[in-house]
């Protein structure tokens, strides 16, 4: 039997780095989580054990660690954008080198008030994601921008009714329930021309929003108004992509104690779970 | 070969409530899991499959959602309560009933600058805390508030030196490294007549603060510092107790690289842990 | 500003079922936990809220238990392919349909030496795979089986040597090291007449002695070793994918003890983690 | 205000040992996460920041890589044993150390159906646990043995009837359920003259023969009877604590699909659990 060798791709996961710009007394932290991962000339390594144009992986996070040291940057867009151009400028042997940053939620504590200097509170499970893809030193970088696990919950304003009713429907139709979501989004910038944050920053709030205030009809409906809500607001990006795992909410039947649930008392589980997802372009 | 049964509870654990109360146009939403555990005269269970003075787990869950339905109640720490006295006075085998209430963070989603009615997103990891234990109809319940997975980080302010030099000991002294740290704590409330959000929120500030500004010579000395000054910002409760694993943040090696790292470049890890606990006591 | 949605899919995710099959006394045992996404004319749920077209996931939930009930089944490849098939025959709307099965590990516990009749130990960390993907009624069922999260270690015949030497690298060769990994694999079926379990245990077989007897010069070289021997164990498999994270053991470094580390010390850790993939295709 | 520390213990937690003994071609593989948990004269450290007592938890984690080198060992205990002496032999403010180990397990991976000489695979989610405790110098170190996440399931000879009827009430009595649960076990011995890995079989083997064959009339009275049965296979230990969170298979009610469920299809659920404990003593 003869076998052959059509896809291969490897790098460094979960490269945890943190970075403290000591501007004087005001600090500034940045705390990430990178992976790293290459494509290109590779084949030898699976083929003959042939290492001989193999970057390892350790020294790969070696590199994140140098680049930290080296290079200025203040967000997780543009130290991936470093790293992305990176590697196919160092090793010819690479074709594709995709980097994706998780970046932790750090706030200052407010002392008397005022954010401190050089303290900080975890400001929640949410996650600021980027992502930049090198396709070689010839392309421009591609570069999105993203959040993942922002918990959002709203306790009205949401319905769900109409939809097939068949053999294996038992749900009613609901007018007003709990809508709870645990929201994924990433969004792709047009260049790397973008203060970043100030972007990421505007695209959350505006992603909130548009979930606070919207009469929904359905989670896809609320997702659609909140990728366009992103579009409108951050000229820079061209696409939304929305992953929303419902977070249920079950309302717990009270009858059997002669009680009467006035959408009041509910379970909140994590299993099953509906998911959807919406990509949604400026048109 | 003969043997007897010496300890005995049962309960269920992770019962997961939503309460929302609607007060007009403006929603407050309660959100916990619930542990209980149960002692007393259930020995037959165990020693003959007689289950006749057996409460059934289910029923614990039922009784839960039941009393979140026709209780008043805007804390964690006063349902603990409801809950820990209702099974000694439903329940004359029951000796003990101890209650572990794990309340999620909950943020209203501010929409032009205001906090919204009904909308709603996660405040952070951390999780409030609270405790309560009956032994019977006759005795007055304990209660406890607290607080887990409050991550906090301070990116200067720390030192650790002067600690045993032997053989084993390969770590250098440290005049100036970042302290981060997951606090636990739990503090006994002197009885029930306590305002619990409010003596929450003051002994969490207390701590923060306190965590903010000491200067710190040992993690152990700024632990004893903040339940000091969770005492003194309470004077409702009698004792904390606090445990601080240490997320360690570990100066990445640079010589290597021919460069210097100034105290910016680290990785931060989880394992192993250095692992630190504290009671502290008005005295 | 416009918007378009170029692109939806949505589903149930985590559908726990346990189907148990009495025949006589012996007890067979099928846990699975189901993942359902479909795509196809859900726009209008979208754009306006409109529901008509839309199969509740909770009704997706209810078909899982009504088909699990209703059919006759043996494995998860034989339940995914139930399901991908069900939803395009009930629901002309619906374009794609993807299956996704985890199936728990159990084993029979031993009493006396035999395997017990109805009594199960679980089988270890591992999952068994299975996917389903139907494009609709008029085209075939594309089926894949898998394995996840099966853990492994070999304490030699693992070398790794001769890779890129630059500024970057720190790490040495090494011509004996420990080789740890949570192999992922999945395979194409060429079409549906397999005997699947016994088709699975093969494969799982195959990769295992191949783990355990190859002479390793690079983890990628060893997967390729056990892709091609799933696709030499196995004819009615077309290709097969590997995905293997590294779970280092690092030596631990006991000079500054005046000891010698004889590649017995190690740590082993989580993270940062090499990850490697490969695809390979019976040629 | 004033406060007093009025406890305090600290220590590593999660130290992450590989040790590999390599007796000519076969090799023994143990794999270890240690705690360890001090206590004695440290208050200087809470109350003025003075670490002169203090051992650094990174001490402790080189301590254990020292100590894995220069002894010999072959199991949990007898490493628990080693590293419960050592601390209070070598620093003197030592008042009780507590090491606790959870120990992964693996098997060997059978080539041609024999054991292979080197290569292992993961044996399942179960971990082997060892704790001991030292009071000092003169007094005798006290060893535990244990399991815990060992996932067991039976489909037949559970029954769960005849508990309390009352309002809160709706689970109906059971003659024939799953009774699933992951068992946590301890034992005390009443010496270290054991041969620790052959007594941990033994007992794993009696409690999983006890479970398997045992009519259940309820999860309490089969905890009882695996108690038991541990104290009669293995006369060194003295008392066994059990606790068996219950994994939960719950019928799926086909009722609304015209379908009866003869104790064929369940939902498992983690969420939430009864929790049961005991303890059983040799009389």
């Amino acid at each position: 039997m003869s076998a052959k060798l059509i896809g291969n791709t490897y790098g460094k996961s979960d490269i945890r780095l943190t970075k403290v710009i000591r501007n004087g007394a005001r600090h500034e932290l940045l705390e990430f989580s990178i992976d790293i991962l290459l494509s290109g000339d590779f084949a030898d390594s699976y083929l003959q054990g042939d290492n001989t144009k193999i970057v390892a992986t350790d020294s790969m996070k070696n590199t994140v660690y140098v680049l930290a040291k080296e290079k200025n940057f203040s967000s997780a867009e543009a130290f991936a954008i470093l790293l992305a151009e990176h590697f196919p400028r160092t090793y010819p042997q690479v074709r594709s080198t995709f980097i994706q940053i998780r970046q932790t939620s750090w706030n200052r504590i407010a002392v008397d008030g005022r954010p401190h200097d050089h303290a900080f509170v975890c400001g929640g499970p949410e996650l600021h994601a980027a992502t930049a893809l090198s396709l070689g030193q010839d392309s421009s970088t591609s570069i999105a921008g993203g959040i993942s696990n922002l918990l959002v919950l709203k306790t009205t304003n949401s319905a769900f009714k109409n939809f097939i009713k068949d053999r294996y429907r038992t749900l009613n139709d609901a007018d007003d329930r709990i809508f709870a979501t645990s929201v994924s989004a990433s969004w792709d910038y047009a260049n790397a021309a973008v203060d970043f944050p100030s972007a990421h920053e505007k695209i959350r709030t505006a992603m909130l929003e548009t979930f606070a205030t919207h009469m929904s009809y359905a989670v896809q409906q609320t997702m659609f108004e909140m990728g366009k809500a992103a579009l409108a607001t951050c000229p820079q990006i061209t696409e939304v992509r929305l992953e929303c795992p419902n977070k249920h909410r079950i309302p717990f039947n009270l009858e059997p104690f002669g009680l009467d649930n006035k959408n009041e008392i509910f379970v909140w589980t994590d299993e099953p779970f509906g998911n959807i997802t919406a990509t949604v372009k400026r048109e």
